[in-house]
């Protein structure tokens, strides 16, 4: 698998509205978008710091996976998303043919229009971590 | 205060030597350095993923912060830190100015002779944040 960089780092809060507003008053950071993704059950807002975006993540579901980790270890660091280049599809099965447990077994779509999916952080010393591609 | 980049992402891991070998064998990136943080009771290890660095931390003492978040939380992320420009005490200042709660009211120098600074997680909805800059 070939990295260019970390595309963003997601981040899981309670309140996107208090938080964005630490990023931005404090940080000096600027959203510059805020978007739903139904498919993971959480409203994001967008920050970009360089070559990295900072997602911050809020759950809009009680069921949903960002409620779950909140739950779990409180609001916190939730993901580190690694750019990859040559196929999310090809890396995801070099992955998983070196022992690793993968979370999804082929790419979806996250927020952005980006191919998105998911290592498993048994596999990865506890760090969830996701693997993406711009759409072609 | 004004945010370049994101510097470095820090990843508490139980084993050093375990964890290199995920980031080399399955994420294909390469470890440049190793080096022990006394002041932090670390030994970390850096990889360069574009323009950020993944710095792996192992505690070096039972009593060390990592031994202590590993022990709370699990194994993984542990800190974000973001490079600023013009003045990391200049930064210190306006963020406490702001009401925002810091672990360090003046540099101190970390790995790779970095002034670096920690904000409290209590004022930043749980994410333990590092403000850095490279020394004159």
């Amino acid at each position: 698998m070939q990295i260019t960089h970390i595309e963003h780092i997601g981040i899981a809060v309670k309140n996107l509205d208090e938080a964005i507003k630490f990023y931005e008053n404090v940080l000096g950071l600027k959203c510059y978008a805020i978007e739903e993704v139904e498919d993971q059950k959480v409203k994001t807002a967008f920050f970009l710091a360089g070559q990295t975006k900072i997602e911050l993540l809020e759950s809009t579901e009680p069921d949903g996976p960002i409620t779950k980790f909140i739950k779990k270890k409180g609001e916190g660091i939730h993901h580190i998303a690694f750019a990859v280049k040559d196929g999310l599809q090809k890396a995801l099965n070099q992955t998983e043919e070196k022992g690793i447990q993968l979370i999804d077994n082929q790419p979806r779509q996250g927020a952005e229009k980006m191919n998105i999916a998911f290592l498993h952080p048994k596999s990865t010393n506890g760090v969830l971590i996701e693997l993406c591609e711009k759409e072609e």
